[in-house]
């Protein structure tokens, strides 16, 4: 298989996800949406399994690219832009039933092996770019030196994830969510000379 | 049905719940951890939709005896012993299990009315309770004045949200996230005086 008809079929993959959630999610569905015969996609990934943990590192790489790095701009504005990527709904991704089917997926994460190593890939890049942009922040005194950055990634890390499991289960405002969480870095993470928000 | 039946059938649901996730819950595994005929459970509760939703209300009455009130005890003591009854792991109860399966449910919470709802009365209360004790900490002087307790409550909600959802996705210690948010209030939450965390 070329690589344009495997990126084909990893897309149908995701939009067949998002159309009907993991559960219900099948390779005909798959097929269907990717306009190919269910056999020949059978043929290259077997079954449903491994078909979803290759579209999770094709996400995965995705995701790595989407997440501002620690080069260019300052460690503030990395921060806020990364917030940005992983807190706003895009208009033109399905964003809520893609977090749907992905806390469905996370659900089954205890159950699978292959499932759980991927998320905690996801989960891990993440901690790892928010501590790195707040040590460099720290570093050059435009963040407070008392922030602990491994302390300030988990928290935010987490936080972030608990924004995604409320806008699935309970109807809540992302946009809330995003200030919210933009406000404690602005008032706790910031060096106190800079920071808009009152101390 | 008398209440005492009522009662064993939701606990019986609650185990089965456990052991088989929400997706494999059926009646048959129902009954059979219930000790009693597939039958007398359909008379009553008709399909397992209805008893879910039965077994949810019961867990938010469970759930709201537990939380900590306004009364008795200082604000800053109330707010811990919350974060103890949300964060902390029980040995009598299998946490993880029971964890995994409502992350599952959560997940069906936006094809789900019912279900929504309840979800969002468990959010609710927790975030009230949690608004309550903020906003009588900084009345009476022991949290900072600049905290607003509606948006430190958002923000504890949000990232108990996020340590639960963490613990079942990806391996991660419950008790460094018990930490981290303890940390957290120690910190920015507190009055300054009273704090035994630096700032």
């Amino acid at each position: 298989m070329d690589e344009d008809t495997a990126t084909e079929i990893l897309e149908a993959t995701y939009r067949a996800l998002c159309r009907y959630g993991y559960a219900e999610l099948t390779l005909e569905n798959i097929a269907e949406e990717a306009d190919r015969s269910k056999g020949i996609i059978h043929y290259h990934y077997d079954n449903k399994e491994n078909l979803f943990v290759e579209l999770l590192d094709f996400l995965y790489e995705r995701y790595t690219t989407q997440l501002p790095s620690v080069e260019g701009g300052t460690p503030r504005a990395q921060l806020s832009a990364l917030l940005d990527v992983v807190l706003t709904d895009e208009e033109t991704t399905p964003d809520q039933e893609i977090r749907t089917a992905l806390l469905e997926v996370k659900a089954q994460a205890p159950y699978n092996d292959a499932i759980q190593t991927r998320l905690t890939n996801f989960d891990e890049v993440l901690f790892e770019r928010i501590q790195d942009i707040i040590a460099a922040g720290v570093e050059i005194g435009e963040f407070d030196t008392t922030v602990e950055p491994a302390v300030a990634a988990e928290f935010l890390v987490t936080i972030i994830t608990g924004a995604h499991t409320r806008c699935v289960a309970v109807e809540c405002s992302s946009e809330q969510l995003h200030e919210t969480i933009t406000r404690y870095v602005e008032k706790h993470l910031i060096a106190e000379e800079l920071s808009e928000a009152p101390h």
